[in-house]
């Protein structure tokens, strides 16, 4: 640690005579962080996730020097695949289909057969009979874009109400999307037929997308190192992981297809500074939030979530660490492991929503956005008051934001107790009861009692307390809700009383109280419910009252963005198809800089460093590679590429439509890319070409799939 | 990246006849950040650098069963060495000694001969006879330790005033070393003897070293595998650095010494949980500021040396890639690289001081110490006001924070322009010289104008420009003072005009002028020194006012924390030897967790990411490595031992008293631990025990030092 060069604190002298001058009072002045009045907007602050049918060309060009004809995008639309909830492409003149891991698992799992795991174990298809059909999946094409903005504006002519405009969107969507189904052959055609909306309806396309739905699985990696460094490295970057399936697609004779349009494998791969696109389908984003949703959810909504997962975790970690057989049984690691992964996602947002830079960013541009739609009488007329509209809304449900937060989840399996769902419950049923309800639904509201399944009595305890710091932390120690519900206990004393006395404290005893009809407004869980349910209520309808009217703001909010901009500025993620431009660039992490590829040594150094049985543990096959097996090969990438969920499984590909990675994640830095899209830290990470065909060759001795990737066509046989 | 859990943002509904009560108007309460209330400190935010003199036996045996004897720690302090700035160990019964390779390159570059460039290119002695001795150098062995604290207050008995006190203390410290060192045969006998302050004054000891002078460099590594990662990685981990050097002691006789304390070579190393101790010389730290002063340090002085440092690198930056041949020249890489590794450090200080739980931690400490200040009517009387004073003097200094900031380094050679250097000493020399001054006295001030080095044009009129802008960053664009300087010209405007003006834009036109006197108070730079000294005198008065007082309240307070604590909190670090017990633990970062140790596959990670040429380059010989050399094996390893700058070359041993590792750095996470040490994440980082034994043996080939170190003795020959 060499140390820091001094700086020295004080100036050197200066004249005695000058020193002696009357002192300036006036130079004490107060400028509040004078240097975030300076931050500016960036014009891609909302993110490069283009549309195809608004291509940035001039932006390409200008930028890049990169002038991409029309049928390059032809090219890249058609060689692109959309699956189940991911992205994928093709990667062989014969079908062959590339994806993430993570996105096939369910697919790995269907063709396991009896005595296998083929998730966990990997599979190859050493031949092409070998490969295992899936059932009930497909992979979408997209063949032709048509933009029928006029025609929904037209059918929308003259319809007013929010209801009523609704309403008639989804009769002209139901309308062109039958007649285009009908074109093209109807129902069964093997085509789908989609409407997407862009700019919240600034403008309407109809996406037409040949349908696949004969897909085998033709090579998979262990999990181990396809999920390499588990949920402890999701969203992380350095990144050691060959989060890899293939796919193949298959004609309707069964054969594999013939397609003319595929992304070839790059063998040369990507170097810092290189041009790359990610071709894939954005799930959503929330570009277009004011910065009063944004604060809102940074003081209160996912405040809370980050709260309620911090709190909650703890008592699942030492139900886990106390009970192991019973963890185990319930799968509770696997529990944890999924809400810490939520916390980190949650953490990552929150926190840059506490960053004072991308704050006054989205203060910047939402001024300027005002600014131009003020400067247009027509604009002003009808967006103007949008923005502070929403500021109002969110100015409203933080007057109830003690209770919004207190009652998160409440009725969640593992986060809530099931004791207070069940009181909720019982509440309703003895209200109903009482009432005179009709006995159907009385039997229904006792029902949801029973229903309501067991926790261990200590998580449950423990969830119930957590709920009460929750009113504490949310009300204050002295609020008389708070003293009301618990009466001078701690939150710990209160939850024992209640877990002590109550007939709901599990649901056998539940069963037998609701049997004898000794249930009552007394029982101690159910006593409370009115206090909550009175301090919830006020606060329940302020939510329900302004959730719609956000909806269509944020609605009129794109397409005003959209007239103002025009496609300058590319929509939010709408699972449908982007094309985003990004840089192999590295950036600073850790007091370092990461690197723009990571390579397979760093892979064996985090086996070596963690650990067998760690969350980079190596699967056997691993552990004694080859010789002819390069350690140096890039693994993983990273590129200032916009992505978001949904592009899980999309190429990387280079000026030449050549594939160079396989997107599967984000870097910490990336997660506030929900609402802000900086390139100065957000990193898209992908598998490297590289490292994929030198693991398919090498590892796998999958040489008819190495073959194909690097010669474009399939070479049948082993 | 799969997705996070979503979290229900609604509760389940509750009955509606409890919805419609009334709302409770009483919920919106206002709890500013109720979590931080909680916050509590804890017992060893003072740190873990316990002192010999008062070894901390019961903590040691309480938290780890751990039960070390007279013996345990009397090998451990003469096994241990300090010397220059550094810290090191004997490591064999033939005097081999251990350090880090950044602590040794001054000896290195000392014994290269002609041609040679041995810190870039490692050395290995190959026999005994080919270790080179190093001049003027030294090494301390602590061997004997005498409270002296009731003779150092018998001696201040009756003294009043600071600077009596303080002559008093010189006194009886210079009387006390002396007899000490007659007693120990005079000073050319081979002892060195000092007096340390413990707790600001509240305890002294007299710490006897034996000296040893004949330090010999035995084997040290390239510099690019010493110090991997460069300037980049310095204060982070994980991190895969051989920052090791052996030397050896000779005795009188010119033979190697013989010495029965030694700490052997553990060849089992760390694993995850173990406890480990750093015997070494924490060099300083300041955990006895008060909030007020941390917090003048994060609003303030701190903050104003991370301002400059950022807004001067982007001149140094600029110059150095628009004038590479003249960077070379200027070696203005590695100049960067210095402010660039400082500004490191101070962003990881300030951003500890911005994270509300640090402060908060320091806020409890605060009050439980004043608490315990107030119950004792002794302590209230003597020590009562010492924190509301010292907040008193940073209020005084805030009143004036503008001018104090506004004028840091203004003379430095890089970080401020020559020109206005030149000015200040102009307008000095100008000043004397119409006063009618003594001509020697001119003549000095006259040479002060010429003194200042040049800077290239580009760097200086940037660095003025800079120090504009710090006036308006400082000061608020509006201020009178800041009018002034500017007459209404950006700070680029005003730059230029005074480097086009002033005959002091650079040293040969100022020589001209002086030559000529052509120089006058109306020069462009020299007509700015006036109001800068106006705005900046009452500061500089403050500032020489406050200082002395500053430095008696927190010499008071130390006093104050040992008549509380007692030896429960050890002291501030004073480049005197402690001892800090740590555990291997892992560490969450970068949104994954860290290892506990690295292995050399991440070396070969790094190398093969980064590149040849980069920090991360590897030396040759590193390029093949012999198929024995285990890349597995442990390369760093991190630990909770509370360190600091002086600590480098401190070695890790277990309980055994076997070095186990070699600390050379802290984790980023580690700069706040200036003013706090937090374990949670607070990391000192080793060089592996393993990794060094496996880089001696398989790629030194360095058979005789590998042999010594497993078997404690000299083996003598190749």
């Amino acid at each position: 640690m060499p140390a820091p060069v001094p700086i020295e604190a004080d100036p050197e002298p200066v004249a005695e005579a000058a020193m002696a001058a009357e002192p300036d009072e006036a130079a004490i002045s107060e400028v509040a962080d004078p240097a975030l009045d300076t931050v500016q907007a960036g014009i891609f602050d909302n993110g490069k996730m283009w549309t195809f049918e608004y291509p940035p060309l001039d932006y390409l060009r200008t930028t890049y020097g990169f002038s991409a004809d029309e049928e390059w995008f032809r090219r890249a639309h058609l060689s692109a695949l959309r699956i189940p909830s991911c992205s994928a492409s093709f990667v062989s003149a014969s079908g062959l289909v590339m994806t993430n891991h993570h996105c096939a698992r369910g697919s790995i799992e269907q063709v396991s057969r009896e005595g296998e795991d083929l998730v966990a174990d990997g599979f190859y298809a050493a031949t092409l009979e070998d490969e295992r059909p899936i059932e009930d999946y497909y992979a979408d094409q997209l063949i032709e874009i048509r933009d029928v903005t006029d025609r929904v504006y037209a059918g929308l002519e003259g319809v007013t109400g929010t209801q009523e405009r609704a309403d008639r969107r989804q009769e002209v969507t139901d309308e062109i999307v039958a007649e285009i189904t009908e074109e093209f052959g109807g129902e069964d055609a093997g085509f789908n037929v989609e409407m997407v909306e862009l700019y919240a309806g600034g403008r309407y396309s109809v996406y037409i997308f040949r349908r696949y739905t004969d897909l085998r699985l033709v090579i998979s990696p262990e999990l181990q190192v396809a999920y390499f460094g588990g949920d402890y490295d999701n969203f992380t970057y350095p990144r050691y992981d060959l989060d890899m399936t293939f796919y193949r697609v298959y004609d309707d004779n069964g054969e594999p297809l013939q397609t003319e349009f595929y992304f070839p494998f790059s063998e040369e791969g990507v170097s810092e500074g290189d041009l790359v696109f990610v071709i894939g389908n954005p799930g959503s984003t929330s570009r277009l939030q004011t910065v009063a949703e944004l604060e809102y959810r940074r003081d209160v909504s996912d405040q809370s979530v980050v709260d309620l997962l911090k709190t909650r975790l703890v008592a699942l970690h030492e139900y886990a660490e106390s009970h192991p057989e019973e963890a185990r049984e319930m799968d509770l690691r696997n529990t944890i492991f999924g809400f810490e992964n939520s916390l980190k996602a949650y953490t990552g947002i929150v926190g840059g929503l506490h960053d004072p830079v991308k704050i006054a960013k989205r203060k910047d541009h939402e001024r300027r956005f005002q600014a131009a739609i003020d400067a247009d009488p027509d604009l002003q007329a009808e967006y103007g008051d949008l923005i502070p509209r929403m500021a109002e809304l969110q100015a409203q449900k933080r007057e109830h934001d003690a209770a919004l937060s207190s009652f998160l989840a409440v009725g969640h399996p593992q986060l809530g107790s099931s004791t207070m769902a069940r009181a909720f419950a019982a509440f309703q049923y003895l209200s109903a009861q009482s009432q005179g309800a009709p006995p159907e639904m009385v039997d229904e509201l006792k029902d949801a009692i029973v229903a309501t399944p067991d926790q261990p009595r200590e998580i449950n305890e423990a969830q119930l307390a957590q709920r009460f710091h929750d009113f504490i932390r949310n009300y204050g120690p002295d609020h008389p809700f708070v003293q009301g519900i618990l009466e001078g206990r701690t939150p710990e004393g209160m939850a024992a009383v209640i877990m002590d006395g109550s007939m709901l404290a599990d649901s056998a005893t539940a069963v037998a109280a609701l049997n004898t009809g000794g249930l009552s407004m007394d029982d101690p869980a159910v006593r409370i419910v009115l206090p909550i349910a009175q301090a919830l209520g006020p606060a329940q309808q302020v939510q329900a009252m302004v959730t719609p009217e956000e909806t269509e703001i944020s609605s009129a909010l794109g397409r005003a963005l959209f007239e103002v901009y025009g496609t300058s500025v590319p929509p939010d993620a709408t699972f449908s198809l982007r094309i985003a431009d990004g840089v192999v660039q590295d950036y600073e992490y850790n007091g370092t800089v990461a690197p723009v590829y990571t390579t397979y040594y760093g892979m064996y150094d985090h086996y070596y460093s963690y650990g067998a049985g760690s969350d980079w543990d190596l699967p056997e096959l691993w552990l004694s590679p080859p010789e002819s097996f390069d350690l140096s090969t890039p693994l993983n990438f990273v590129s200032t590429a916009d992505i978001i969920g949904g592009n899980s499984g999309s190429p990387v590909i280079d000026q030449n439509l050549q594939v160079v990675g396989l997107i599967f994640d984000g870097n910490i830095e990336s997660l506030p890319g929900d609402y802000i899209y900086l390139p100065v830290e957000n990193r898209a990470v992908a598998v490297d070409a590289r490292g994929m065909l030198e693991a398919l060759e090498e590892i796998y001795q999958a040489d008819r799939i190495f073959q194909e990737l690097v010669s474009g066509v399939l070479v049948g046989g082993n």
